[in-house]
């Protein structure tokens, strides 16, 4: 008689303790999102759902946080979904006597952009680790993250140096935070174009000679930081994303040391 | 003048080193393989593309190998695909006077299954890594991977204990090996059922109560060891895919030690 | 004539773009660190050196901050120890005109603590991954993580089957933050205990088959989810470090998920 | 009544299948290893321990394979310590029925050298991913495995390019094989020195700003593809440690790419 098996999670709860956020996370889940190019983008994300829980609750009913991703399915993901998408979980919750304003969804994935090479014009994709993040906690925010890989000549090497210049591989990350009631999109594909053009060289997928000749001198011609890189990216807020929450960040894979240089910062364009 | 700009991977190598696999590795691609329900399945990729090199010349053309994939991206894959796409690099490489028979091309992905719920037939996806493998080396061998989420029941905590067993997530890895010219299929899907069914328990996206007391009374009568795991598997495979090569795994996180327990074995069936 | 190389680091820079942390990451180094029942113990740690950085300034000289750190290399470390190789640390930067309240450290570290089995007594090394945090910015806080694998049992699971309940190995993490004048030592060992104590059971790298029915009972008369570890924790901090910042989480690798359940929660004790 | 306790792995399995490693992966465990210039370094190393199973005994005594590990606790680790620890873990299976020559071992750890700047000859301690290997199955083998961080600089992008060239960081890694009965001493040291000398460039945890430029300089005197640098360490090989079975790679996290760039080979120097 499945009706009578007890409900432990809804037992009461007397150590007087409330948590902030109780959920499932590592959750893997195949799911469409909005693309400025294309209209839509297949994705496998992973998902983290909490849910802010009553001190008086002894457990959270985890499965519900997962059927309602089931439900979700077919449909398409933009930021606005996911804010109806976890305001419906919240109200599934609340059904349990847990109050509304407390829910946390995160998700993360690979995008991919079709690049073109500067010189032959051959077209590749090249993926970011993207995500979205929301918060309903009172005010709440929803946040886009973007990792890009960049490259980075070092100025200082190249200034001291007969030849040449140390470069390397570097990851620039954005994110902002929005209002929930902010109705601007934040698209990818502008904050990825920011975090490009902020560093000394952007990488492709497909190169011919031309376009590496190409990409190696625009490099040399644009040595940075991390320190650079990050300061030319709240420049570039602040010109093109105007009165919006950032966190900057870029990490360079040193071709010189074992470790790696690093710059972070955040304020409002 | 792109023309002239000089081609130093072609120049001649005088070191007198063969070098057995050259390339690319780590390019994510995003493509669409066969899926044995639903007829195709979109999955975020990872690949390690390679071929062998002569001695006599100093690099390979590695925007070539990427190209490849890019021409291919419409397509359909399943190994025979991936077979072809391989020849076409070999050929391609062979212009530039390396033999025919060394190419090599991994790629691994995360691949959806729907589940049902045992007692509530709730549906939910549950995602699996796997990947295929294929070798043109002389004679060759296309290879199906998968690695797969499991429950193990320690079969020693269960016969000691008064109440009770130390059970655990555990990842059960198969790898099949054809030759080229052996024309079965092997589906991903068989593969992940056989593992399932040889650990203690399966792992479902969506468990309602009555769900979990059948999950849980269905691990306590089939407990099982790493060991037990794998032959489970390999005594699976000479029943429903004979005369095939494997290589079987099973890796606990053991949940009363901080290290795994492990077990691996590998035949023909 | 080296003497004479140019300092491009210490440029004017123009953008207007202080830099909350400037510096290096996942630097490897070998120290001791203090340990309650040994005296030292020798680790291999990761770091993270960051100081702040004036608008002003195109870059931080990131060679002084391993400078610092091999010059301590001798020298046992202590949470105090930290705090003056950081003060160093930014007074050396302080020269180059930025304030002294701006920095920050992070190290983390595999730390081994002998466990006795209960019945067998048995002796072994259990590791956990621990790690210290300080920052100088005005206020300032010096952090201490502790991450340790445990095991939870389902208490739902194990109420509503005939028999046994799924169980798994999972992380707890406890940080503390303290202000800087804050002179009690929070030990490593002591949070760890607050851990294991707070779930349904604890690893051990040896157990004998009569310790493994003592772990296993004990697991099972102490079932618990992620929401009773965290509660558990934050009633033994109360208990028995009072007064004191804390951040507690609990991820648990369910056994018949192929996801994870998560709590966490902070406070002051 | 412990000693009554039944032995679940003792018991005789039906099913035929014989498993050809079974035992514990991922064990964390503290231990000093030989160093060339300073006697002894003591390391955090990682441990897969694993013996042969017949097919007629259920399972292996995973805790004796701890144990053992245990009982060397204060020793010295050099690779013939490893030989004897692992012949007397399998000594102690073959109690259990199970014939000698089927054991294996494997510990990864980092190991630190302390290396001097080439201009103002400050020193620093570099991290390098290292490993041992043994296998006693008929006939056996015993492996150094050296992960090395290096540069590279494209020497295709050097030549068409009017300024410049993009490098990164790479890694290196070089196994050697040897008989159980060769009484060599491959040093990791040695290992090292010609990865780091097969590459464009090497690697440092403190440069001043003449060594930054020495070591730009050098970078790109001495540009190479990986193809390149895996021929230079097999030449180096076949000069300095000769009669040796190695297996090479390298692979180039490229800065102008998303992917990296791969090459690898083996043979008998």
């Amino acid at each position: 008689m499945p009706k009578k098996l007890p409900d432990v999670q809804n037992h009461q709860d007397s150590r007087g303790v409330e948590l902030e956020k109780v959920g499932i996370s590592n959750l893997s889940y195949p799911l469409k999102i909005r693309d400025r190019n294309n209209g839509l983008q297949q994705v496998t994300a992973k998902f983290d759902i909490l849910v802010g829980l009553h001190s008086h609750q002894r457990g959270a009913h985890l499965s519900h946080l997962v059927s309602a991703l089931v439900r979700y399915k077919i449909k398409t993901f933009g930021m606005d979904d996911l804010v109806s998408l976890l305001k419906d979980i919240r109200k599934k919750q609340d059904g349990e006597g847990i109050p509304f304003d407390s829910a946390f969804i995160k998700m993360s994935f690979i995008y991919f952009i079709e690049k073109v090479a500067p010189e032959s014009k051959s077209k590749s994709l090249v993926p970011y680790d993207c995500g979205f993040e929301i918060s309903l906690n009172n005010p709440g925010y929803k946040s886009v993250i973007v990792n890009v890989p960049v490259s980075t000549v070092c100025p200082c090497s190249k200034e001291i140096s007969n030849e040449g210049a140390h470069n390397q591989r570097a990851t620039v990350t954005i994110k902002t935070n929005q209002k929930l009631s902010d109705k601007r999109i934040v698209w990818i594909e502008d904050l990825i174009r920011i975090a490009e053009e902020s560093a000394s060289g952007e990488v492709y997928g497909v190169l011919r000679r031309t376009d590496e000749k190409a990409v190696t001198e625009r490099m040399f011609s644009q040595p940075a930081f991390v320190e650079d890189v990050v300061r030319n990216v709240v420049v570039a807020l602040r010109s093109r994303i105007k009165n919006i929450e950032y966190f900057v960040k870029c990490e360079s894979f040193e071709s010189i040391h074992p470790h790696n240089a690093y710059a972070e910062t955040s304020g409002i364009s």
